[in-house]
């Protein structure tokens, strides 16, 4: 039910590809959406000149005022000063030592809030989607990347310099695999999309059979995890050993934020939690294993509920609380 | 300085082998101190009167009425319930299911608390010792095992089922080395004072020439992580490599606390962190190495200063906020 108060919120989710963005009514509710590509390679001005065009086209599609706009949250990919609304040194942009909140503040003529991505995704799903009513919840981000937010007390965790929750850069195998990041044994270079897929590349290359080898038409560049997934869940063993393997790291990854933090529940969010079963079974397995029953008999360990929406519904949370006070829950 | 507010604390530190308490001013200032043994298998009723005996011999000699007591902390081995006061089942000290706080407040007759040994240790460096004035702490005991306790906003981070801070129980090598725990790859199996003498035992079993077979007069039993440290410092290459690999593997288990949780300070406690240099110049060189630059940037990783009097301490802190909603600072 859209709220009766006057006002609303903007929500944006920056990412490398695309900027989505939302308005909301004051409690939080979508009344529009939009989305646009960010051609990161024009600058920042551009994409502050396309959120613009963005904001014009979600106040004319939900009907109200640009006036009646209260604020704006940006949810942009790290690391970032968050205080200073500073996007630091983002890879993913490409943009170093960017002032993007004031950017956007000024182009607006409204308060602005710049949160890293994931933590605004973990603060939507603890106010909006799997995890309403805990008190702290820690949200993993399974997608070409793996990252994380922590939810402790209903706030995020952002820790002394910024960057606490880079769940995808444990080390769960002191000389593993190689990561993205240049480093061995992250959890990401077991538990993406790109280790999944990467997996199951080096396992054709072998000569192994699979039904992945027809469908991608003998070319491995082809291959994504959501191929792996389905061909995993059509009985193939190729694929299924892929999940299997990705399914038992990420559970140790799970272990070890149990074993660390004690949080009410974990949710797996982004493209590779989406394979169902295949993924969260072989994972609380090996999850329960490797923790205290004191922590792991409580727990909950869910898939994500808000999908590509958590971002931006986060974003929406974060201005909402820094002009509110609170969330009103 | 004495506080001159009337009033006394006791903080009471107990272990499966001895039983440490103290008395402060209100301020935390110890003005007397005392131990015994613990004798667990006599059961908890014996040690609660054992207990009993120790702070009327501390309000003896620190010269105070045993009226002034105003409350008692307790820091115990977990898993145990801090908000029923309950140890569940220790294995430390082979008790299940001991409602310890009612016990010592009935026999006393003042209100306490109990907390989890760990916890208490991170809260006394924080309140009293290498953290004072810090946000966010983690603090990680290196002892027969490897525990931990989190101080987040000042408050110590329990978790959802009171067992946050299981820092030796978190994986870093997936099919990595037996833990005690019975599990595989922990950081306890390879960064506690046990596993630090198991390697060493297990290289001289291997026929490597080493100062520490005629030390141990061969006897491999008599082996410590103590002597191992001691015999590294002194030059001995067998002694070197297994203090160079359990520095790294603690590097590793810090890398992932800085990643994860991007406190703004880890202490390091217990025995084997007072090996000193030998111990952080290669823990922190692998914990660089694994690490983003923005969290490792501020960081400090710094020993314990209040020795085995960081539980005890942190006892006081724990009771003393309980009573009066703060720690005065």
């Amino acid at each position: 039910m859209p709220d009766r108060e006057p006002g609303c919120y903007i929500g944006i989710d920056l990412g490398g590809f695309g900027v989505k963005a939302a308005l909301s009514d004051v409690g939080g509710n979508i009344l529009a959406r939009h989305s646009i590509r960010t051609e990161k390679e024009k600058g920042p001005e551009h994409v502050v000149a396309g959120i613009l065009k963005m904001v014009e086209t979600l106040t004319r599609t939900a009907g109200v005022a640009g006036s009646s706009i209260r604020g704006i949250g940006i949810g942009a990919p790290g690391p970032l000063n968050t205080k200073r609304g500073v996007i630091i040194d983002a890879p993913n942009l490409k943009w170093k030592n960017v002032p993007f909140r004031e950017m956007v503040s000024g182009e607006l003529g409204v308060e602005s809030v710049l949160e890293n991505d994931a933590n605004a995704a973990a603060l939507g799903e603890w106010w909006k989607g799997a995890g309403r009513g805990v008190n702290s919840l820690v949200c993993i981000t399974l997608g070409t990347g793996v990252g994380g937010g922590i939810i402790i007390d209903g706030e995020i965790w952002h820790g002394a310099t910024d960057v606490a929750g880079e769940l995808g850069h444990m080390t769960i195998e002191v000389d593993g695999r190689l990561c993205g990041c240049g480093r061995y044994g992250c959890l990401e270079a077991y538990a993406s999309a790109t280790a999944i897929s990467a997996r199951a590349a080096e396992k054709l290359e072998d000569g192994r059979e699979s039904s992945l080898r027809s469908a991608v038409d003998g070319d491995p560049r082809r291959l994504t995890s959501r191929m792996v997934c389905e061909h995993a869940f059509a009985g193939d063993p190729l694929c299924g050993e892929v999940m299997a393997e990705a399914a038992r790291y990420l559970g140790v990854g799970v272990a070890n934020i149990l074993n660390i933090l004690n949080p009410e529940m974990v949710v797996l969010a982004g493209g590779v939690a989406q394979a169902g079963e295949i993924l969260f079974r072989p994972m609380l397995e090996e999850a329960r294993i490797r923790v205290f029953p004191q922590a792991v008999a409580q727990v909950r360990v869910v898939p994500a509920e808000l999908g590509k929406d958590a971002g931006m519904i986060g974003a929406i949370g974060v201005i909402k609380r820094s002009m509110e006070g609170s969330l009103g829950d």
